[in-house]
């Protein structure tokens, strides 16, 4: 099984089991996996309709995500949906593959405490989507009374529980709870969110692990414009533990100089004014002006605000630079097909250990009628 | 005992127990624990002779540690030796009294393979300097040949020995080992070089574990200076595990915008020129140049090269820096002194572990008449 299985490992997999109608209804075309991940038109050509990019005026030439690594011209609107659609699609492919193979159908469970709507409404897109994709997913709901030691027993019984692949605590959880403990209850096998002690010390010290989800779809998303990120200046304005602290890690681990700006930074508009790419993750409406983004920077916005605003002033900004994310429709889908990949390669991985487990037992373990000769 | 042993916690301990004989000796005075650490003057003031700085020629004004942190004026040379010599002076006090109080001498583990002699001559120093504050060393020499299997275990072992309270694996290891699984083969509670992914982790994240011994120092220079971090620009040109990566994170929690430079920079030269801090950290002699640095900005020199030469351009800077370290003599010293701080807070824990365990041993341990009777 194992030689089977390596068509499915990482992220990197080629789309050639592609079921090439499929990819066509989400706008990918060609022989290879393809997509319209970036529209090199302006923003006037462009329709945010329903928090997904339309489609219409679009100019009908596709734009193939290999070759987008090596355009020089700069895309102007970075379409994470499309992009997302196209991972999600070949996410597809491999997912019902693997079932095929190993007669296991991957499981998300996500943790949600307290009745939060926008959380719920997060969970149960997530649930959505792993579905969409072949996976399944459990959903469980703890009341917002619900202590950190009852969370951490909740995430730990998931984490030894065979059945599930990997596990989201959807963030926030309430004030009372250590967020930190929670977290660091998941098993680091699991962690397909990213978010344990133990992924971020692998993504800043040695890769290898489980992503934080959202920083690395925005890798993607950078990879997507063509920007060679080695020698670049980026910028984080955000330092959380979830979101700015491993983007500027993944940044650093690409070969970019990294600046972290936040809450106490002063003169925030020279440092977002020097850099090549302006990471947007601080949760402040608007906050990134327009006139502050140097010219053909690229900008990702992973603000999500009330009033689908983002944490960049979106039109100001787009006349400056070479490349920039919508609110919604940039980071936001990424960041989800990041986490269904990544509970993909959870599953593998565990397939990959029950079968070292079962060729190990079958080979130690001795013939009976030799062991009793023994005895 | 927990009582007693709460004036020993962290580094925060003031000298209240300071044996000022002691402090005079290396030139400290007053009541309170004070130090000449920083010279008001200019480097022509300054002699550096066998690796400390020299005393001649210097003004007779003692500047307390406690009032560097309200000064306004800019110090110019920040003596490393002399700030470290009176953390290990309090240091010494507190490991006497600690050892009276707990029956239990501190002991450092420190472990080397291969026979380099810059690496045996650091470990060699650290066993001398740990003995001179009342602690014991054990060195572990193993041959080059050591297998990362065989690294491994003997950390393990050193892990697992209750006499052992902290543990040093000497960088650099040689080629074919990989270091960082050695690294995390060390337990996080005793960890007293902040190398561990555990530790690195609770640096960026939570605070509260074993800090990285140099970029912890380095904090404790920086405090020395008067300089208030929060909201001040601090470049750290380097990033590796050990050095850059958690000095960047400490200066992040203490509210700096932190830029990381390194072998792929562009302009490092206006990164640098940008600076109210400086941290070099790269070991490339004189790679930062005098006429770089901002005026007045505060410059620390991690380098350590041939010839005693640092990362910076040290004589060219001094006409710009408000402070700066010498090499030697600068960063060095206060290294070595925040290990065995760490050794003794990890003592301090281990006492209250086994004196909490004995204390739960003796509370549900049924005296044995009665434990007969409910027979």
């Amino acid at each position: 099984m194992s030689g089977v299985l390596d068509a499915f490992r990482g992220g990197e997999a080629t789309a050639r089991y592609a079921d090439h109608a499929r990819l066509a209804r989400v706008g990918i075309t060609t022989g290879e996996c393809t997509s319209r991940g970036i529209d090199r038109l302006g923003a006037s050509h462009i329709l945010c309709e329903g928090g997904s990019m339309s489609t219409e005026n679009r100019p009908t030439e596709n734009v193939s995500t290999k070759n987008l690594s090596t355009q020089t011209a700069p895309a102007r609107i970075i379409d994470g949906r499309a992009i997302a659609d196209a991972a999600l699609a070949d996410l597809s492919v491999r997912t019902r593959q693997f079932r095929d193979e190993a007669g296991h159908v991957p499981c998300l469970a996500a943790v949600i405490v307290g009745a939060d709507p926008a959380s719920k409404a997060y969970v149960q897109m997530k649930a959505k989507r792993s579905v969409a994709v072949g996976m399944t997913s459990r959903t469980v709901e703890l009341p917002v009374s619900t202590t950190t030691e009852e969370l951490v027993g909740v995430l730990r019984a998931l984490s030894a529980d065979p059945s599930i692949d990997g596990i989201l605590l959807q963030h926030p959880v309430p004030d009372h709870i250590d967020e930190r403990a929670a977290f660091d209850a998941i098993s680091a096998d699991k962690d397909v969110d990213g978010v344990t002690s133990a992924s971020f010390a692998a993504m800043a010290l040695t890769g290898g692990g489980f992503e934080s989800c959202t920083p690395s779809g925005i890798l993607r998303l950078l990879d997507a414009t063509g920007v060679e990120l080695s020698g670049k200046h980026a910028v984080v304005v955000g330092r959380s533990p979830i979101l700015g602290l491993p983007m500027g890690m993944l940044l650093l681990r690409r070969g970019a100089t990294v600046t972290y700006c936040h809450s106490r930074t002063v003169d925030l508009a020279a440092h977002v004014a020097s850099a090549d790419v302006v990471i947007a993750a601080v949760g402040v409406p608007e906050l990134i002006k327009g006139a502050w983004i140097k010219p053909g920077a690229v900008v990702i916005d992973a603000g999500y605000n009330e009033g689908n605003v983002g944490d960049v002033e979106y039109a100001a900004a787009l006349p400056h630079a070479g490349a920039i994310t919508p609110v919604p429709g940039g980071v936001g889908p990424m960041t989800v097909a990041v986490l269904l990949e990544q509970t993909l390669a959870a599953a593998v991985r565990a397939a990959d250990v029950r079968a070292c487990s079962e060729n190990h037992d079958s080979r130690v373990e001795p013939d009976p009628a030799i062991a009793s000769d023994r005895l």
